[in-house]
C-alpha cells in the first residue's frame, strides 16, 4: 500500500471509529508523542493519555462527523473538511477549551493531520471558530 | 472590524482577485516576508517578488477557483476548501513544482492561511496531491 493510501485509510478509519464511538481505537491512530490542537490556538493535548481522554470525551457526547469532500493528500499530510453534528453537551462533558452554546449545533471544521514515517498521526490541527457554529 | 472579519474578507478577496486575474493585488494580501507553500512538501516561495511571480503565472493560466463550503476562521488562521478549474497549461506556464497531466483538469484543494498581527498573510499552505486531480 502506498503512503498516500495509508494516510487516506487512516482518515477514513478516523471517521468510522468516531461515529462508532471508539475513542480508544481513534487514539491508536496517533503516535505516542502526538499532539492534538483542537481548535487551533488552544493548548495542545500531548501524548497518548491526553489524546485518549480527549477522544473518549468527544465520542461520549454522541457527536457524529460528516465528511464533505475528498481528503486532500500530499507529502506527509492529509486535510479534509467535515461537519460535526453535536446533539448538545454539558459544561462537564466538553472536550474543547472554548465556549460553546448550549443545545444541539453543527460545526464546520477543517482538520489537518501530519503523519510520521510509520503512518501514525503526529499532529492534528482543527480549524474552526465561533463563526463556524450553526444552531 | 474584528480580526475574524478581517481574515474572512481577505479570503474572499483572494478568490475575487484570483478569478479576476489580478496577480499583483493578490500578492498585496501577503506580508513582505510571507511564504507560499503550494503544494505542501515543495520548496516555499518566499517574499514579495517570488509570491508576485507565482500569482502572475497562476492567474495567467486562466485558472478559476470555486469555493466549496465556509471559511473556517480561528485564532490567526483561515482554512477553506475549493476546486481549482484549470483550462490546460503548458510546461512553461506551470506555477507549481509538481508533475501535472496535460489538458484541462479540476483539483480539489484545501488552503490554510496564517495571518500576522496586521492582517496580512504570513504563510499559505496548499494541501493537494495527485489523487485530488480529476480530468
Amino acid at each position: 500500500m502506498s503512503f498516500d493510501d495509508k494516510m487516506r485509510d487512516a482518515v477514513q478509519a478516523y471517521f468510522d471509529l468516531f461515529n462508532a464511538g471508539q475513542g480508544a481505537a481513534i487514539a491508536a491512530l496517533f503516535a505516542d508523542d502526538a499532539q492534538v490542537i483542537d481548535p487551533v490556538g488552544t493548548a495542545p493535548k500531548s501524548g497518548k493519555a491526553e489524546i485518549l481522554a480527549f477522544y473518549e470525551m468527544a465520542t461520549g457526547s454522541r457527536t457524529t462527523l460528516e465528511k464533505t469532500g475528498p481528503t486532500r493528500i500530499v507529502d506527509h499530510s492529509a486535510a479534509f473538511a467535515f461537519k460535526a453534528h453535536i446533539p448538545g453537551i454539558s459544561a462537564d462533558d466538553k472536550a474543547v477549551d472554548v465556549d460553546l452554546p448550549s443545545g444541539s449545533m453543527v460545526i464546520d471544521i477543517i482538520d489537518v493531520f501530519d503523519f510520521n514515517e510509520d503512518g501514525k498521526i503526529k499532529q492534528m490541527r482543527a480549524y474552526w471558530g465561533p463563526s463556524n457554529i450553526s444552531q
